[in-house]
């Protein structure tokens, strides 16, 4: 098998990590056929799971070794004990559920909140447009705790690309002058909640689109945090 | 008057930092009485909002000057083109309003994040408890987007010392194996939202303080991010 040289992460590779023994527990279930190998370090007490995931590499025949060093240098904070390397992949959404699609997300901590809150509601299908951060980047990873790897993402280059691929989801663009009050739409299944950029949210030829929603706040602020305004969104939606 | 040494923050200094223009003119007109100075920087484009600046520092008597390398030394952020120095202060919180309640928050994004979502649901009255991140960080400063100077926040040493100051608080403690869903509480003003730390939540004794209450969300996610939980409890009491 093909084995990927570790060093610092990089965008353009076509590989990236996994650190920390729950994420790459979930990584190991949810897609083994990704994981190249796991990274261990010695004399690491089995509170942190270790004894899980080697019983999970012998049971997918998946290697892992030794490598202290190596874990040092690319890990992004101290103390990880355990790296899952693995291919960059994206897995298709499912066409009757319900979709977050995040046009041009910029922010990593952003997307890796976002990521979390969805599992935590149970919406399993992000679709992206690009330009957006890169899903991959170990921060991201890391930062969603594992959850990346319980939910379909699908990156897409434009809008209409997405409704191509998806004619029947019902479109719920969040924007700062929507039409409606978020309190007062009901929506129809299969939906698309979409939020825009973090400075510059959705431009207006999304107002043409679906049905346009807007969360009531104070003019003492501009607008909320894409994170916050996502996960008001997503709380709604799943009390209906 | 006084003039402090304008060198990069540290957390000992009574003063602190606010970058930016919008949040300088709130701070300016929001808190000037804290305010020693302002700095800007040459050939400042007046899309900047530097005319209002300048004209509130007139009016309040208030001395800028222009520092273009000292900004550039304590910037946390490049293009900052002005600076507003000041005290820190404390506000003494309204004691027939609701009030937010953070214990032991640690992490300078969600506290950012926080403030302005508070100040996006007309929440302005903010308590926390020590220790505590450093509020007065200019990160903090810098992520709240002035909201920071809109509202009344006061440190205590402890969740007793609070009751003991705001005893008529109908207290909600946010906890895991809080005792009600959120949906069922019916919240009686004057009330105190309770808030634990990032990792470590609120710790047992709070479940006999007031009414617990939870966050309903899949077994899938240990916790929602702390600065999406409060976001969703304040969305939620701010709509009853």
């Amino acid at each position: 098998m093909y084995s990927p040289k570790i060093k610092k992460y990089q965008k353009k590779f076509e590989y990236t990590y996994a650190f920390g023994s729950f994420p790459v527990i979930d990584l190991l279930q949810k897609h083994p056929e990704v994981v190249y190998k796991v990274l261990l370090k010695n004399n690491t007490d089995d509170s942190e799971g270790i004894s899980e995931i080697k019983s999970l590499c012998d049971e997918k025949s998946i290697p892992y070794e030794y490598a202290d060093r190596l874990i040092d240098k690319i890990a992004v904070k101290e103390n990880t004990y355990v790296v899952g390397v693995f291919k960059k992949y994206e897995s298709e959404l499912e066409s009757e559920s319900n979709h977050l699609l995040l046009v041009n997300p910029s922010n990593m901590g952003n997307v890796g909140t976002i990521i979390r809150t969805m599992l935590g509601f149970n919406f399993k299908n992000l679709a992206i447009i690009k330009p957006s951060v890169d899903i991959f980047d170990p921060m991201v990873v890391r930062s969603t705790m594992g959850a990346l790897f319980n939910i379909n993402f699908e990156m897409f280059e434009s809008i209409e690309e997405y409704i191509k691929k998806y004619p029947n989801q019902n479109l719920y663009p969040f924007m700062l002058d929507g039409a409606k009050d978020i309190k007062e739409v009901e929506f129809k299944e299969p939906f698309t909640i979409i939020h825009g950029n973090e400075s510059k949210g959705l431009d207006s030829k999304y107002k043409g689109i679906g049905q346009s929603v807007y969360i009531p706040h104070s003019d003492s602020i501009d607008s909320l945090n894409l994170s916050v305004a996502t996960s008001i969104s997503l709380w709604e939606v799943s009390k209906k």
